[in-house]
């Protein structure tokens, strides 16, 4: 679905192809994908179509010290397990709440990407009547879907032996999103046919 | 407003009256009026009234370890100032965005506690026919009001050399919230007073 430039590739900076290394860093899987949402959230910010922002990655503090004359510096600190989605916010009056996980497996969607955390945290925003899902980037093709909440939780939560979801069931029960350049990831293009009447 | 015990005094917990001293340690004001605002979402999520959490302050990291064998530890990091306001969150399908601040002033609210990003965010949100206010608690009154968004930033665009909203506007202009136990901050009640049809 994504724009093919004479070159056969998507158009990228250089910034963004060295993003699946620097991604190490920081937390782990999808930090090129993450760049590509918040590029799509910005797009949608300028054009003010949406106010959507990535959460700050939560951390606990354990020490700081505040040298005279400068600003206070963080000396020990940890990464800390998120207790909700990355990213939430506003678009035509509604609250949007969602994960973006990219994957390189081929033909299935790991569920260790979501934690039990976050899969809660998503029940209770369903039950608030927000719009809430999953997106999900297969790294090889590119192929971006959007999963409804209430349907991920009903593959989580039937998960046996099998943590995974298969790409086969994704594509049945997911929604492909159109993916191109401006924004890179048009997310609520799906939105719109899902849940905006 | 506040429901008063025996000895005179709000029911609070030790760890709750030691939170201002305790707030000068990370970046500033308010920790205590951040605490009850935490309070008071914990008691909306667990009775299912609505979904509303404090962002992650946002952090500069510099430098992070790896040692073996144990988590990734943060060795130098700044506290960046925050783009957009400190909370957000889905209540009966509206997205609701809002910042929290108490002040020791007596008879106004000075405007220096709310920085320029955080009511160009409000701008968006309020675009985007989201829910957005500032909630002020006085903090020798402990009086709370909720101050909309479309008035705060009418004040904040028309500040001039008075650098602060007069506490007689914000009793004419806001809407007081209702204080008390469980929660501590009742601003959903004055949410569906003044937004919800």
């Amino acid at each position: 679905m994504s724009i093919q430039y004479p070159n056969g590739k998507r158009y990228r900076t250089n910034q963004q192809l060295n993003k699946p290394n620097a991604s190490i860093a920081y937390g782990g899987r999808g930090m090129s994908f993450e760049a590509d949402i918040d590029e799509s959230n910005q797009f949608y910010l300028m054009k003010e179509k949406a106010v959507i922002h990535k959460k700050p990655t939560p951390i606990q503090i354990v020490q700081v010290d505040y040298p005279k004359r400068s600003a206070a510096v963080i000396k020990e600190a940890y990464f800390k397990q998120a207790s909700t989605t990355d990213y939430n916010g506003v678009y035509k009056g509604r609250y949007i709440d969602f994960e973006a996980k990219e994957t390189k497996n081929k033909t299935s969607f790991p569920l260790q990407n979501i934690h039990l955390h976050q899969v809660n945290h998503m029940r209770t925003v369903v039950r608030q009547n927000g719009i809430c899902f999953l997106l999900i980037r297969f790294f090889y093709t590119q192929e971006v879907y959007l999963l409804d909440a209430p349907t991920l939780i009903s593959f989580y939560d039937n998960q046996k032996e099998r943590k995974s979801i298969k790409k086969a069931d994704i594509e049945t029960y997911g929604h492909m999103v159109h993916t191109g350049y401006q924004p890179f990831v048009d997310y609520l293009r799906t939105v719109d046919e899902l849940y905006i009447k």
